[in-house]
C-alpha cells in the first residue's frame, strides 16, 4: 500500500525511536557498502536523520561521490516477543562541517566514539533527507513517498 | 583489520545463524533499495546465501539490471544483554529458476510466504555469492575479502 506521510509518520517515528543502531548504506564504485551508525532515539522523525562520523571516513568519501544513500533500521523481537521490524529509508546525504549545527543533534551514544564531543577533531555530521520510507512490521507493510 | 576467510568464517557463520531476517540491498535506477528476507539459519556460511522470492518481484527486476548487491545482518541485544552485531556482505546475485536446486536450500520460515513450498507459482531462488564480508560485534570489527 502507499500511504500519505501524515498517516504513517508517527508510526515510523515510534519504530525508529526503539532502534539504537541502523545501517547507513552507500554506493562505492559500483558496489553497495553498509556500516552501523548510532541513531538519536530521542527525537521525532520528520524525514531528516543526523549521524556523526569522521570527515576522513569511507562513508564521507562515498557520499562525496554519490549522495544517494539508504538507511535500514531493524529491530529483532526480544524474549518477550513482538514482531521483527524493518524501516528502509531512501534519501540524499549531505556532509555538514558547521559545528554550530552539531549540538542540536548530538546524543550520548556517540560519546564512546568521540571523546571530545562536538569539539572532536575530524568530526562531521551527516544529514540524510528522506524521499521514500518503507516499513515492515510483522506482516504489515507500508510505503511512503515524501516531498 | 583485514583477516583471511579461514580465520573469521566460523565466527561469521555463527553470527549469521543467530539472525532470522536480513536486509537484501539492491541498486534501483541510481537509488538504493532494501527489504527484509528470511535466512536459513540451519546452514554453515561458506560465502553463498540463498533466498526465495517471487520471480515477478521488484528485487528480481533490480538484480536483472544490476547483479551487484549487499546483505546486512543485524542482531539487537536481547534482554539478557550481549552486544549488537552487524554483518555486511557485498556480493553478486544470480536468479535461479531450476527447481531441482530449490530443495537443498528451502527452510521452514519461508513456508508462510509460499504455501505450495518449492512448487509454488512464481517462485525463484536468489543466490548471493560474497566477495567481501565485514562484521561488527560490539567494538570488534573485521573485514574479509573472498576469492
Amino acid at each position: 500500500m502507499t500511504a500519505t506521510p501524515q498517516e504513517f509518520m508517527p508510526h515510523i517515528s515510534e519504530l525508529m525511536r526503539s532502534i539504537e543502531l541502523c545501517a547507513l548504506i552507500t554506493h562505492k564504485q559500483g558496489a553497495i557498502v553498509s556500516r552501523p551508525m548510532s541513531t538519536n532515539g530521542e527525537v521525532d522523525y520528520d524525514g531528516d536523520s543526523h549521524f556523526f562520523t569522521r570527515l576522513s571516513s569511507g562513508v564521507v568519501a562515498d557520499i562525496a561521490h554519490d549522495p544517494e544513500v539508504a538507511l535500514m533500521f531493524h529491530r529483532t523481537p526480544g524474549l518477550l516477543a513482538g514482531a521483527p521490524v524493518f524501516v528502509h529509508v531512501q534519501g540524499r546525504a549531505e556532509v555538514i562541517q558547521d559545528r554550530a549545527r552539531f549540538a542540536k543533534h548530538w546524543h550520548s551514544s556517540v560519546d564512546a566514539w568521540f571523546e571530545d564531543g562536538i569539539n572532536s577533531t575530524d568530526l562531521c555530521m551527516l544529514k540524510i533527507h528522506a524521499h521514500r520510507v518503507a516499513f515492515w512490521d510483522g506482516m504489515e507493510h507500508g510505503d511512503i513517498v515524501l516531498a
